[in-house]
Formats: structure tokens, C-alpha cells, sequence
């Protein structure tokens, strides 16, 4: 056993821990606190688990559970940018790159290229793994936005338009998903939560 | 599209947020606050992309996470049972089977079998992928107690051959990684963290 490698492995499972403080701009459904980017990352894996048959193209569910569980890790550096915060979302690609060239090269070399390529395909979008990864990258804080009372809409201010920019992509995942979400956001529009 | 199973399927993922209350005694490495069951199921799913190699015997990885992203649903109505509470752990099976038989029984048929065959498969610890799962989920809070400094052996009066006794099994999953526990659990007992 080469200890290095173990003992490489084990300090980037420490501190990747540090993703359980990066604080997202969702609640949780009980509107008791905000979620954090590990356990919507664990939430995501599971939506994937249950939601796979409405993927719009064939997807490996294997892959879209490990593109999933490491989507966000780069937040540990780059913090969690809010979707509708265009400002941040200016340096954001800048901010996550070089957070990943630092987080993935704790790995060894041949894991920290396993990870870093997973993270690619994840941002690219290009592959069907990717496409309705990132569709469920969507639906998930528009579901808990919603059954939290839209506070968190409210709070911020944030119009229909903002909302359908931010999530029509969904349909290039799952048209079905969509369509699931899209009579959510007209719901939270009618109850006054998304500004017309 | 049948309706009627989406709607199922996105009431079992709005229920399952409920896992990210559930309280553990394990803090997260840096000590600010103890883990919740959510971002813990993450953080394992995590260790087994990157310890996988370490298995005992050949493993199918996707099994072994899909077990570790549902092992603990159940705690939603069970509670998480701290592994030292003797008194807790004579009623936590058929706390954890009612559980078990609620939960999964919100999802259509065919993902209530799958899902409740994961969760038995995870419990009954036979299978290479279970016993390699398990090993994993004694290994991460060994980890982030030792790293937090030891704080919730102390705070509980944990005892050397209680850890022993609890980590052990360890062995059957990954030699290796209950090597590597081993000397972690001599050092905190050095330190007087973990009673002689």
C-alpha cells in the first residue's frame, strides 16, 4: 500500500467538509434555514436516483450521480454564486477555475483528473449526462423555493422573466420537468412570491 | 406522462428534505456545528469515488453509492441512534423497519422495491458492496471526530474498547482503512480523547 496516496485521498475528503458551510440562497421545504451546498448536493443525487426515467435523452445514472456529488465542490473556494445575482455571476467562471485547479489537485494526479473532467462535462452542458444533471441543478431549488413560501424569491426581488431565464434550459433535460416546473412558477406567480 | 407517478415521485424528494434536521453526534471538521444525516450521506458517497481502490474485495461502485444515498432515509422518522447509546440501540431496528415501511412506500411501486431492497441490502451487511458501504460509514465519523479534536468521544465518556468494538468490522470492507482507523484511534487515546 503507497501510504502517500492514502494519505492524499484522505486530505481531500477533509477538507472537502468545508462544503457543509457554503451557505445557498434556498430554504429548506420546512423554511427553518438556508441549505448548504453539500446536502443539496446529496439532494440532487437522489432526485437524480427517483427522476431518471424523465431524462429527455439516454443518460448513464451512474455518471450524473458522480458529476452530481462533486458539482460543487469548487464553492469551497469560489463560495456559492446566487443565480440571480449578475454581478457575481461576472467573475464567477474565473472564481470557480481557479478553485478547481486548486481543490482537484489535493487528489492524485490520476484521481484529480477523473474529478477535474467530471466537473468539465458538468459545466460544458454538452453531454446528455451533463444536460440533465444540470436540469436537476434547477428544478431542485425551484422545488424548495416553492414549498418554502417563495420567501427567498421574495426576499430578493426576483421577477417572472429572471425565473424563466434562468430555468427554460430544464427542457433541453427533461421536457417533462419542465413542464412539472413551469406550473410551479406560474403557481408562485399567482400567489405573489415571483414579481410579474 | 402518467401524472400520478410524478406526483409521488416529487412528494418522496420534498419529504426526504427532512433528512437534512437530522442531528448526528459527529461535528463537522471544524468543529462549528454537529453533522446532519444529509450532507453525511453526501461526504460518504464522496469517500467512495475516492477510497473505492481500498475495497476488500471488488465492489460495484454505483451499487455501493446508491446504498450510501439511501442507508439513512429512515432516520427522518427514526432519529439518528448514536452507535454508544446501548439503551437506544435495543429499539432501533424496529424504529428504523416502521420507517422503513412509510418512506418508501411514498414512491411508486417499482422505486419503493428498489429503493427498500438498498436500504435492506445496506442493514444486512452480507454483500461485498454492503460490508465495503458500512465500512465507510464507521470511517467517516472516526475521521471528522478526530479531526474536530476529539470533542464528542470526550463529551460522551467513549471508552477505547467501545470504539474498538463499534470500528472493527471496519476490517471486513477495507483492511487498509481500518489500518489507517487504527492508528487515528491510538492517537486520539494518547491525546485523552478516547478513555483508557
Amino acid at each position: 500500500m503507497n501510504s502517500e496516496r492514502l494519505s492524499r485521498q484522505i486530505e481531500f475528503l477533509v477538507e472537502m467538509d468545508k462544503l457543509k458551510n457554503v451557505v445557498r440562497q434556498t430554504l429548506l421545504v420546512d423554511g427553518a434555514r438556508q441549505e448548504n451546498s453539500a446536502e443539496h448536493s446529496w439532494h440532487l443525487a437522489l432526485l437524480a436516483m427517483v427522476l431518471v426515467e424523465h431524462a429527455k435523452q439516454p443518460v448513464d445514472l451512474f455518471r450524473v450521480i458522480k458529476m452530481i456529488l462533486v458539482h460543487d465542490l469548487v464553492e469551497i473556494d469560489a463560495g456559492d454564486t446566487y443565480c440571480y445575482d449578475e454581478e457575481a455571476n461576472l467573475s464567477k467562471a474565473e472564481r470557480e477555475i481557479n478553485a478547481a485547479d486548486r481543490i482537484f489537485s489535493l487528489l492524485p494526479d490520476d484521481q484529480a483528473l477523473e474529478f477535474r473532467s467530471l466537473w468539465n462535462e458538468f459545466e460544458s452542458r454538452q453531454t446528455a449526462d451533463a444536460i440533465f444533471a444540470a436540469s436537476l441543478d434547477r428544478l431542485q431549488p425551484l422545488l424548495n423555493n416553492f414549498r418554502s413560501g417563495g420567501f427567498m424569491w421574495q426576499k430578493h426581488g426576483i421577477r417572472k422573466e429572471q425565473v424563466f431565464r434562468r430555468n427554460s434550459p430544464m427542457a433541453d433535460g427533461s421536457p417533462i420537468l419542465w413542464e412539472f416546473a413551469q406550473n410551479m412558477i406560474k403557481d408562485a406567480i399567482s400567489n405573489g412570491w415571483i414579481g410579474e
